[in-house]
């Protein structure tokens, strides 16, 4: 290899990192945004993140950029597509030829408007008004329109946004998957459903102070390896995970001193998401190989803490005596078996973060379709609200009492994202795919849990996973981990074994 | 006037702009820096921080910027130096000026120095660790001493750095104002110690819990017109107040529960600062007209809010009934008399932050004198701490335990402010000599605040002071408001006025 071509990469290198201080720095602006500003400070705060996405695409379609790419691409360097080097040179070729499509001006329109959403939905969202929501959505589901047109895309308009999440990704391949679980998942439901069984859920809706859920939340974010000096927990209305920094991840949760799970098991699920951040490799921070791979496979990682550990009765063979004392007016006297089935508990509910482990899935499906109708001008925003609870009532048999609480209760359509909630099914499946082979490698996980032990499933998760980067994709990932492509076998397979005592089955 | 000047005035404002967004990002950074960050998280922070001032001094020494002001510094816009056009192409001009002696290499090192000081003297404070801060400090005094040769002076070192904050200001000149302020107040000092009389201070040290501290001042700051709209309340180890926005002004304060003045003194103060940032003109921000005028004018409005009106007795009449409700346990048997007396007791202390009215200004004295002899290399670093307690002995009569309440109580030194506490006895004299104006404009202040009534000295503030921006100097505001030069006699008659009842003098 040529003094030139090394030299070529390393400045390649230094100009991904530039960028990706850049895009920390935003990373910082959002995270404020969602968690600290003052109310009136929003529409400054759209221009100074408008600011730097323009800024940050500007250097994404620098021709200088394209130059050093052009050098790079058929260099020896490049030759392995999973080494360090070459993963770096694909995947900024990759999103060089994805940011070269899109106009600056577009770039910059979808930046201000999703900020502006996200606050007009904040408001709409309290005021349980979705008419006040309704012109800045309409805008930003045309803007993403205008975005999937410049994109391209090999079958429909919604397979360019989805690649955005899930690169590589089709939306006929997600649908097929999703209908796959489907098909397995609605008779499970309905087994349970006619079991006659229900969790004692009751006891998840006593007093459960909440800085004591704040401080028992923090103890079980750090017992699972969320690591506090390089991150911070606070509160949102929507809770979210956020890198801005080789050593600064924030994750987010909201409290209801009436309900339990809702906090704690969200705590889970995003120190899952910073686990895998503060996984990836310090060094190669800024580049490819020091990113996630995809939505998908950063759900697995959120969705596997949350639930296949979270809500394992070993977990909690662990932790219950904790929280008896954390809650002893909610917990005293309630037995470990009891806590377990109502945690477990699978009935179908209204808010999709707060859905069970199976009825979850039917939450991604209603908004998948609903998405798809939306981009391909199938669905006027104004008739949202109907075909959302629409929906409801065919896929879960029940009926939103307000949109707040229905078609308004997530931020990423405000968001602009679009596309994206396709990969929370796709990581529950990743999730228990992994989960099986973990277990296969490490031996009996129950028995490492139930004494405290996180580290050992953690660092298998490193360096299967997290440590890779991007050096493959999702699928590639998948099949290497596991020797095997994606399934819902497995997921099915873990909800049955777990269910299938509680129910009767 | 022509077209092209009104083209090239309108060019240089957008320019201003833009990098007003660019300092309001960096503003953001170094906030969250002092109050929510991972404690690992430090490093990167002073890259993301040293990036954004590269790029802003780049900006600020930029031919284009140069170009502009050369076409408009001579033209009919310029002429009246005190109109808004006026004002701006001044400024823009001696900030031009200046930053262009500024090598970029040294602006860089500069902060990222100043970042990495910051965290060094939070950990070595919490230590009390002087020597694990002492070679930062020595670095920082290094760079301080490069930095003033690169300015140019007039007198000494000392001035560069000194006009960074007040503008125009002199060493000689304000030696010379605290050698007059400092005449009179060490005799009334020692009248009121030969009084006999002692505040009863132990009201202060009872139990205020801090929760209700944090109540309790976030109600004083609303009252007195602090916006929480447009700005926050958080806690950090030094109290400071940062704008990052035209709606976005936020103030920090700490919590000692077993030390009423520190948090509430401190609040107001902070608020003070804060009122006068929001009382910019939002429509110029990130243009002289709406930015503050000088450091010592700044000070002038926390220094008001905090002790011309915070302690006054009218205040407390309205105010101590519902500190009683408060603080029950600590103030239900107490009189406003005591509890009066008590928070305008003026004794020797150790905390600058702290002091009483009278005594404050020795400290700023103390400091004031040591970094001239810091910069003037008269006084190596490490001899810094022998130096600090013997000023302490010398003016007030005191010996600090140890250098985190002595030598290092003070976040400045390490963020490289240097040239910045003059300001705090400046502001001390400003706010006395603004605040008897206003009581001759405004009529009786006392009945007014006795009424809970703030409002109306708020406005005298904002349409004299903050309205203004930076179309006057300091100098020129203090003669145009009051009609007189700067002078130390309104603060030693407010003190006397108020002390000599106290003590009997």
């Amino acid at each position: 290899m040529s003094d030139a071509t090394q030299t070529a990469f390393d400045q390649l290198c230094d100009y991904s990192r530039e960028t990706a201080l850049l895009s920390s720095i935003e990373g910082l602006l959002g995270w404020d945004e969602r968690t600290k500003m003052p109310p009136r400070a929003g529409q400054y705060r759209a221009e100074q993140i408008t600011y730097l996405a323009g800024k940050i695409h500007r250097r994404w379609t620098d021709p200088r950029l394209g130059d050093l790419l052009g050098e790079l691409v058929g260099s020896p360097l490049a030759e392995d597509r999973h080494s360090d080097a070459g993963a770096t040179i694909r995947q900024l070729q990759r999103e060089y030829d994805k940011r070269n499509k899109l106009p600056q001006t577009l770039v910059e329109e979808l930046t201000r408007t999703s900020v502006l959403g996200q606050q007009a939905w904040e408001k709409a969202r309290a005021a349980d008004d979705f008419a006040s929501f309704r012109p800045i959505l309409e805008k930003t589901m045309g803007l993403k329109r205008q975005e999937a047109e410049a994109l391209g895309y090999e079958e429909c308009p919604y397979d360019a946004l989805l690649d955005q999440y899930e690169p590589g990704e089709l939306t006929s391949n997600v649908a097929k998957t999703l209908a796959g679980l489907r098909e397995e998942l609605v008779p499970l439901v309905a087994e349970i459903r006619d079991s006659g069984r229900q969790g004692p859920v009751d006891i998840l809706h006593r007093h459960y102070p909440i800085e004591t859920q704040r401080a028992f939340g923090s103890r079980a974010a750090a017992a699972i390896g969320f690591d506090f000096e390089r991150g911070r927990l606070d509160v949102t209305s929507h809770p979210f995970c956020s890198g801005m920094g080789p050593h600064d991840c924030r994750i987010t949760t909201r409290y209801d001193e009436k309900f339990f799970p809702g906090a704690l098991f969200g705590i889970l699920h995003e120190s899952g998401h910073g686990i895998y951040d503060q996984g990836l490799r310090t060094e190669q921070f800024g580049l490819p190989p020091g990113e996630y791979v995809s939505l998908g496979i950063h759900e697995s990682q959120s969705r596997m803490w949350e639930n296949l550990v979270g809500r394992s009765r070993a977990f909690w063979e662990f932790f219950y005596g904790d929280a008896q004392q954390a809650f002893p007016e909610a917990l005293a006297d309630t037995s470990l078996d009891d806590f377990f089935f109502a945690i477990n508990d699978v009935r179908p509910s209204l808010i999709r973060v707060e859905a069970d482990e199976a009825t979850y899935n039917l939450h991604i499906l209603i908004r998948f379709e609903l998405e798809q109708a939306l981009i391909n001008d199938e669905l006027p925003v104004a008739d949202l609200p109907g075909a959302w609870n629409e929906k409801y009532r065919d896929y879960l048999g029940i009926e939103p009492p307000s949109d707040a609480d229905g078609v308004m209760q997530d931020v990423h359509w405000s968001a602009g994202l679009i596309g994206y909630f396709a990969t929370y099914s796709l990581g529950n499946l990743y999730a228990s795919q992994f989960f099986d082979q973990a277990g296969e490698d490490l031996g009996d996980l129950d028995e490492q849990f139930r004494a405290g032990d996180f580290a050992r499933l953690r660092s298998w998760l490193q360096q299967n996973i997290h440590q890779n980067g991007q050096c493959y994709t999702a699928a590639e990932l998948v099949e290497r981990i596991t020797g095997k492509p994606l399934s819902h076998g497995p997921l099915i397979a873990h909800l049955r074994e777990k269910l299938g005592p509680l129910y009767g089955l």
